[in-house]
């Protein structure tokens, strides 16, 4: 890893997450993120501590934005700080979380009774009122409007770039060796006006399959108790990497 | 009431739903409709018998569906039997239960945390899977698209049709001194494929608040233990009836 720009110093704490700390930055326009080794289930109920996840989902998420970044797909991300900070333009979070669904999972399964694993072409896209007082509620682009979270021409942009991030990732994972069933992603504006993937791409937020076992590398390692969850991130990161060499 | 056009015989019960029976009848392409007295709330946790909520529906339901006829809106109603039955189109429902809400009450308020009363205008609409086991779940376009329940034609006829119906019946209910915060439509096809308004409105499917007192009229004296169930309905007919009466 090239060293840094510059010898960051977080500043005030912003907003702190199930898994992440949001900092100001000594820098205009700009935040530090910190990547945190806890974990959270059902809304909460559910946690845990994971030596080495903060590590792993901050280098996931890295080599996740750049490769989405070669590919044209803009985020807030900046730069690798150290194995648990990145350096990010300050966004204003669009409170609407964007689900996209190549496979059948999770409560998709308990929404509209579809058998598990079902193959989703087109993939699906669904929208969450990010609000962990409220549960996280699925929500329609009514509500979005009613609310006034994001305006018709918002909900659009979103729609077609978590689309555009799907393919593009949907690939990336399948030459990787790994199906990628669903992830979630968080959309931000900056101090111009312009929308950008913020948040992070990593298996806390997405569900990832080998393609050969079916074993199961993300999240869902935890709220099931299907094994040990650094090893699963461990796995993902390591057929990225590899991938992302030979490529 | 004139007499109904025959002596009505209700044959196979085809279908038992929480508050009404569907029975085959000996016309073709027809149903009889049996009113129940029983209610249940809360995805049927809580249940109970009301002597009276049945006569009280079916003819609430008559003279909504007699106005919206009137109104240039089509549903399967054909004539009011007796005082529990209703003669109907047969149809096959589509599995989407479509809501339309002028205030903010119930589910919603959880969903995106908005304050209760709150005027939503233009009105919202809100789709969720007519399905008991499930629990009702809240859907979007796309799950429906998914499922293959409706095409989007389809959709976009519920939606207008449910906005439609909605201002009729909130203009007859004003004026019937009664605010309409919000009510569930169901839709079915007919043997012609002609989309029909269809299932039952009532104050089981709709919130009913007088306008001057705010006192609750519907269901929700029910599940919020807020006082005489029948009592409730039997001023919405009244107050209903009084109103057609006069116009």
């Amino acid at each position: 890893m090239r060293p840094p720009l510059y010898i960051f110093r977080v500043k005030e704490l912003l907003y702190e997450g199930k898994s992440k700390q949001v900092y100001k930055s000594d820098r205009a326009h700009e935040y530090i993120l910190k990547f945190k080794n806890s974990a959270t289930a059902f809304n909460a109920q559910k946690k845990a501590e994971f030596e080495g996840k903060g590590r792993l989902n901050q280098a996931i998420a890295t080599m996740l934005f750049q490769y989405l970044e070669k590919n044209g797909v803009k985020s807030h991300f900046i730069e690798s700080l150290d194995e648990t900070h990145m350096r990010v333009q300050a966004v204003t979070i669009i409170p609407v979380e964007v689900v996209v669904r190549n496979r059948a999972a999770g409560s998709l399964i308990k929404r509209v009774g579809i058998e598990e694993k079902t193959v989703l072409n087109p993939p699906l896209v669904e929208f969450f009122f990010k609000n962990d007082a409220l549960g996280d509620p699925h929500i329609s682009e009514d509500h979005i409007y009613l609310m006034k979270w994001a305006t018709p021409e918002d909900v659009k942009i979103l729609r077609s770039r978590a689309l555009e991030i799907n393919q593009l990732l949907k690939d990336l994972f399948d030459s990787a060796g790994l199906i990628l069933a669903d992830f979630k992603l968080e959309f931000g504006k900056n101090h111009t006006g312009e929308i950008l993937l913020s948040d992070e791409i990593s298996p806390d937020g997405c569900r990832l399959w080998d393609k050969k076992t079916q074993e199961v590398l993300d999240k869902d390692r935890f709220r099931k108790d299907l094994g040990d969850l650094v090893q699963g991130y461990q796995k993902v990161y390591d057929q990225l990497k590899k991938q992302l060499t030979l490529s």
